[in-house]
């Protein structure tokens, strides 16, 4: 058994933002030499989230809609978590709706994706450097 | 290590369906010879889930009038999403809410399963054929 | 390749609690003595969840308000589910949202984690023993 890290880093500007890693992500799998596995990827920070859907511009508009109507950011004072000092309760209930990580199927040397399957980080909470994970197993 | 993939497919007449594809997965075990591992099972599409819960019709009815109140499909055109000409952003929405994939634990060469669970293709924009993948690591 | 496999077991005795197992997860890989691979943690019941996210008391009273706001256990009839007898439909729900499982990354024979990332147990149905499944491969 073959394995294989990387990690990758973010600074993203304002508090939210959905970026494409999915070339990262295949050049990981390249370096690895890894054929048949899985590979993990995972967002390192508890206010991110990685996942896997479309690059559309409007669907990332509609998730950041959606997810700020499940969990809005304001009040502030509404989440008891941010009397510890933070604002950002609300990005750790959006991580939770689009998830921490994706595990992907590696089938003769790609990632064994379907027609529109594309890796996203998912932040929630930005303005700072933050990491994802890529672990990848198999042979 | 071994590795073994299978596809299944699916054509769902209406938009939404859950379909129990447990009996599916324990094939593709058995047909894998792997005892002791991980099996992945994910939708190859962004607009579909693969989730474990129980087989049971009143829950998957709760199930759907959940996520219509959580991510409605009209107004189409409250999605930006939509203008593209698709009428499916809720799908998009209520996939990331259900789960893309499950990874289970194979021991002494079973699904490692508590009493309910059950494995679950969860369709929310269906009338089309559309995949699955279950991918097999282990030896 | 290497396999390991352990049980938690929990009795909470009210409905919902939630409970860090990080230091059972990472007693569990010392006794695998794997030092590259994967950890799967997953709930062997579906109306529980496992989980990655902050340690903090304020957060998980928020979690339980907002979980509760999506998707509300009374009242109870308001749930096809519950007309089996059972009363927990909307544990089901919540299960969703927080997930079934986790999948971690060994790295030099640890959890390879983020700064805040710790490993919790959610119940949504308790008062009843119930169990998480821990199983590790690798090398």
């Amino acid at each position: 058994m073959k394995s294989h890290r990387k990690e990758l880093w973010f600074e993203t500007p304002g508090r939210r933002a959905f970026l494409n890693i999915t070339p990262q992500v295949e050049a990981a799998l390249q370096e690895s030499g890894i054929r048949e596995g899985l590979v993990l990827v995972n967002a390192m920070h508890i206010t991110a989230s990685v996942f896997i859907n479309d690059d559309e511009r409007g669907l990332h508009a509609d998730y950041d809609a959606w997810l700020e109507r499940l969990a809005p950011h304001e009040p502030v004072s509404a989440y008891r978590h941010n009397r510890t000092g933070e604002d950002n309760a609300d990005a750790h209930m959006k991580r939770q709706v689009m998830g921490r990580e994706v595990v992907v199927a590696v089938t003769e040397g790609k990632l064994d994706f379907g027609p529109w399957e594309q890796i996203f980080y998912g932040e929630f909470d930005g303005g700072r450097r933050k990491r994802a994970l890529i672990k990848i197993i198999g042979e």
